[in-house]
């Protein structure tokens, strides 16, 4: 079965990859890029410390406008980048993949598939879409803490590779000012397998 | 970490039980009895077959009495259901284990813990909580085809473990018809693992 997974290098996306692994499957680690920014390195580098298969997926920057359109009439991330995320969803289960994967957690608001829309998207694309809503953060903390060495850091555009990069870039392109419609956060990123 | 699943020897619950396996936890297998039936038997001989611990449950018979009440009530088993196992749930967190899981799946209507119901649980117990909510049914049986030798039989007193055969069988002793409230169905019963 090809498997992929929606990869940032953070950890929720480093634990849905390490489960599959573990189950018997072997995702690629993919990360979407929208050509704004090399937003991908990063998370290459994270993949590579796994040593899971990588590739980038350059999606259409049109969809990464259209979330920043939400975002500015909004004042807030959230509509938008839930825009951004499930339009990556159906881009990336146009591919070759049987099953696609992300990692959303049971806890997260945004982005976040209803099990309507996961329904719908595993009939029309007949494909099997998983993420981690089996988990809570509590519990994922304690998992990854077993698996991975990671480095927590203020998150910037050198060290993360997930959608917000780019769509910061685009909201300060416009004159807006992304410092205050995302708050300041601390993200962590995977650097290896911990030693056991 | 002291980790437990609530187990019924179906596909389901030896699916998070061997996922758990996977990610480094050693579960114990917990089917839970009310003292009615010993319909322990069949959940006892397929976690052997699995090679996990097992252990009995022993609940409160009142516990199924108010099910039966409730789905006698409503002539459908669904309210009664849910309302016995998030008993079991209650209990079973009560007990020794750090980490609780059960097999319930992302398209289960019921039983099921909503998000909220998990958050109150977690916090209240100090445990972790997870299911198979990143699942859906047919990447369950995708999973589960890997793993598992099973049998596909018409659910009956002998082969199931799961709280209906109890609850089937204080309905017709009340002298109401279990098998009008209940539809007869098919259930897997893990046997043991694919040779591969």
């Amino acid at each position: 079965m090809n498997t992929a997974v929606l990869y940032s290098g953070g950890k929720d996306s480093s634990l849905i990859a390490i489960i599959l692994k573990k189950i018997g499957f072997n995702p690629k680690l993919i990360n979407v890029n929208f050509g704004v920014l090399k937003s991908y390195i990063p998370a290459m580098i994270s993949a590579k410390s796994l040593c899971f298969d990588f590739s980038i997926l350059e999606l259409d920057k049109e969809i990464l406008e259209k979330g920043v359109d939400i975002i500015i009439k909004d004042g807030f991330p959230n509509n938008g980048m839930d825009y951004v995320h499930k339009e990556v969803i159906e881009n990336l289960s146009d591919l070759k993949y049987d099953i696609i994967a992300d990692g959303t957690r049971r806890d997260d608001k945004v982005p976040k598939m209803t099990k309507n829309e996961i329904k719908s998207l595993e009939d029309r694309k007949n494909i099997h879409y998983l993420n981690l809503d089996s988990f809570g953060y509590k519990t994922i903390d304690l998992i990854v803490n077993k698996f991975f060495e990671f480095r927590k850091e203020k998150s910037n555009r050198k060290n993360s590779s997930d959608y917000e990069v780019e769509i910061r870039y685009l909201i300060d392109e416009r004159g807006f000012k992304s410092s205050e419609i995302f708050p300041e956060h601390y993200q962590t990123r995977v650097v290896g397998f911990k030693n056991r």
